[in-house]
């Protein structure tokens, strides 16, 4: 697969529709839930910032060694935007995905996957 | 353009190639930059995180009210890939991009605009 090869980095944008509202509400819980993701995809923490709104919603990024997870939630929506971005192919993020969608419980999921930085 | 009032926001992807090495290795010049760039977009910063990689290359992320601006570098590529995602109609992204075309001058842009969150 050339393509994969001359690609700096891969960018997978998941979008989850139909998400219990009180599980994408909690801040706490949702940073929980990617820490958690970056750690089963074998990620290096570098940091985390996680930010609650008022009244509603989550935003938060875990910076990684190999670049970023991001996630904004809308529960009044039940819906959550997600950004796996990666520079290294030893990621697992199909598994990190699994992780996320099993305890995001997601009605339907649309996915796109682009290469970024094709040299 | 009803396309637009269903998103709950706007995600756009940026491509930049041909910068010059030295201005994209500097963690302190690019967080710069990009705390200028949410600045001009008329954003609300909550927080930054940037980080420095050995030998090369920054990663950082802008996490602002209405969602996040991040960067990666690759100097030895000359390459940047930016993220602009709000979920506001009053950001004035277009300030904040022509603003980093100046100061990252890439010698070619490649740019991606993605509806997420469309209900």
């Amino acid at each position: 697969m050339p393509k994969k090869h001359e690609a700096l980095g891969t960018h997978i944008l998941l979008e989850f529709h139909g998400c219990p509202p009180d599980v994408i509400r909690n801040s706490d819980r949702v940073e929980k839930l990617f820490l958690k993701a970056a750690e089963i995809s074998k990620a290096h923490i570098v940091k985390t910032v996680f930010h609650h709104f008022n009244p509603h919603g989550v935003s938060g990024v875990v910076v990684i060694s190999e670049s970023h997870f991001a996630v904004h939630t809308w529960p009044e929506h039940k819906f959550v935007a997600i950004d796996l971005f990666s520079c290294s192919e030893d990621l697992k993020m199909e598994k990190a995905i699994d992780f996320l969608k099993k305890e995001l419980a997601p009605k339907a999921v649309s996915t796109l996957r682009l290469d970024r930085g094709v040299l």
